[in-house]
């Protein structure tokens, strides 16, 4: 019964990001034994009453979103990762800088009095300093996650999205990481500029239209680089070569190609790859891979929670 | 008096493009005696009633903008050039085909009858085929324009704009073009990504920060391409390196620095380089050449009324 299931609650966790909050309840073998997902991201927060203080909206989605688990365990810590410790966020959490040693991250989370019993401690997002900085918040969870079940002395991890994020680990170190806005520009593109104007949504995924795009980088005229090259879903609209249920898997095979052409540029030596993510993303990733002869990379599932139980082991919470 | 100069009248011209209809009178002597310039794109054509034909709104647009020209000069021709021209204007222009001498575009014009007492002659674009094919619909008008006064066996001409246009020229004839969708890229990010977030419109623009982003290109960093190369737009606000006033000419800066690399690349040995479009925009291409070792460019103005002359002349409308 659910109360025996209850005392056996080792950890709250929380993937708290922009447009979502996903819980995750653990027992004590660091199993998770139930997980939900609302819909309030930092950026669509409950409405409160007027009067109450900025911590409010946060407190009223930690509530509604997993109040009975907190009730239910009240020894249970709380922790989160993702964008609730940005700036904008609940509070908070200062970027750590990379490079870095991932089992450090645990030790500096941000504790926020959150008003239900029990603080909630936020992990740190991290910044990596030079001439164009990078920052994640969130993927580093992931990472760690990922890293647990890994020997390889070198890896190149993945994670595909709306900001892509590619993260190199050398020796179980976090040495470097590259952030691609393909997924945001993709999305843009689509929406917002002429491209967009001659598509229309396949109903299935069209895999030679997606490798189609996905090879260009690699032709001489990717030489004139994504920029140009993007125009190209329209003028082979025009000329009858792509039709219109084509052209978005094209666009999107065409700046994938371009971000691992970019990659391939960046690691001439490549390490073993490790992707995390939606499947489906995953799935078309590891085509673009494979045409650049990359692939195929492992695929590492669940690591946002496997992450959160690792980073709450190392802060001393599940003592 | 208005009627003298009227009996002038030798060539009506339209600039018909998507949001604009751009009006120009000339005289005998080739002189543009009148300009004006309305709304009426061919995307934002004037309404009419009900029952009217597919022409009645480009009938209606061409009496609004130019009715007392066309009753003033019963003899005068009317041409025009730009998407009035396209699958979505008035009437296709088919495209002619590059590598082309510009002298032949005046011979394929297409007819449109007005219903105004003479037809429109339309100027028909330019495509380039191949696996990447290209097309320009107006371009090809300023190009034969700005040709009209150069003597260069090899020039380059860039029509920096919503999409950049960039047109090899090699003993007068039109041999390649590349179109770069610079213009609209930085639009969509502006307004639809997490960049434009970030951002505030400086008062003046910030030709620092502006040459900042267009020299990233060509640093290290710029081998991970333009996709990875924005996101620092936003990354070096969190860091406090880039106020949000010099974040938008940074990423314009950006863009354009990395089609300027892209030119690098196609011409290793660059050859001189022609700029038509607004002056404004023009300046901020003339400091990404120069950055780049590609500058001073020489700048071509006036280039579409002197190419719809000449389209005229060779079209022998002005017989």
């Amino acid at each position: 019964m659910n109360q025996a299931l209850n005392q056996d609650c080792a950890l709250i966790a929380l993937d708290w990001g922009t447009s979502s909050l996903r819980c995750y309840r653990f027992d004590r073998s660091g199993q998770v034994v139930e997980r939900r997902a609302h819909p309030w991201g930092i950026m669509n927060l409950p409405a409160v009453g007027h009067g109450e203080d900025a911590h409010a909206p946060y407190r009223a989605a930690l509530e509604a979103a997993c109040g009975d688990w907190l009730k239910a365990a009240p020894g249970a810590p709380l922790i989160a990762a993702g964008m609730v410790g940005s700036k904008q966020g609940w509070r908070e959490a200062a970027y750590l800088n990379v490079p870095l040693a991932p089992a450090l991250i645990g030790s500096q989370l941000t504790e926020v009095d959150t008003g239900l019993g029990r603080p909630l401690w936020i992990v740190p997002g991290l910044l990596e300093a030079g001439a164009l900085p990078n920052v994640m918040r969130g993927e580093e969870t992931q990472v760690i996650g990922a890293l647990q079940t890994r020997t390889e002395r070198e890896l190149l991890i993945g994670l595909p999205g709306t900001h892509s994020k590619w993260v190199r680990v050398i020796e179980g170190r976090i040495e470097h990481f590259d952030t691609f806005m393909t997924g945001e520009v993709y999305g843009a593109l689509c929406g917002h500029t002429i491209l967009g104007r001659t598509m229309q949504k396949p109903e299935v995924a069209d895999d030679e239209a997606f490798l189609r795009g996905a090879g260009v980088a690699r032709t001489a005229q990717g030489k004139s680089g994504v920029l140009a090259n993007i125009f190209s879903s329209r003028t082979l609209g025009l000329t009858g070569e792509l039709a219109a249920e084509a052209q978005p898997d094209y666009l999107s095979g065409l700046l994938i190609g371009h971000e691992i052409a970019a990659l391939k540029n960046l690691y001439p030596t490549t390490p073993a790859i490790v992707l995390i993510g939606d499947p489906g993303l995953c799935r078309r990733y590891q085509l673009a891979l494979d045409l650049y002869g990359l692939g195929p990379a492992a695929e590492s599932g669940a690591a946002t929670e496997a992450g959160l139980w690792i980073l709450a082991q190392h802060a001393g919470l599940l003592a």
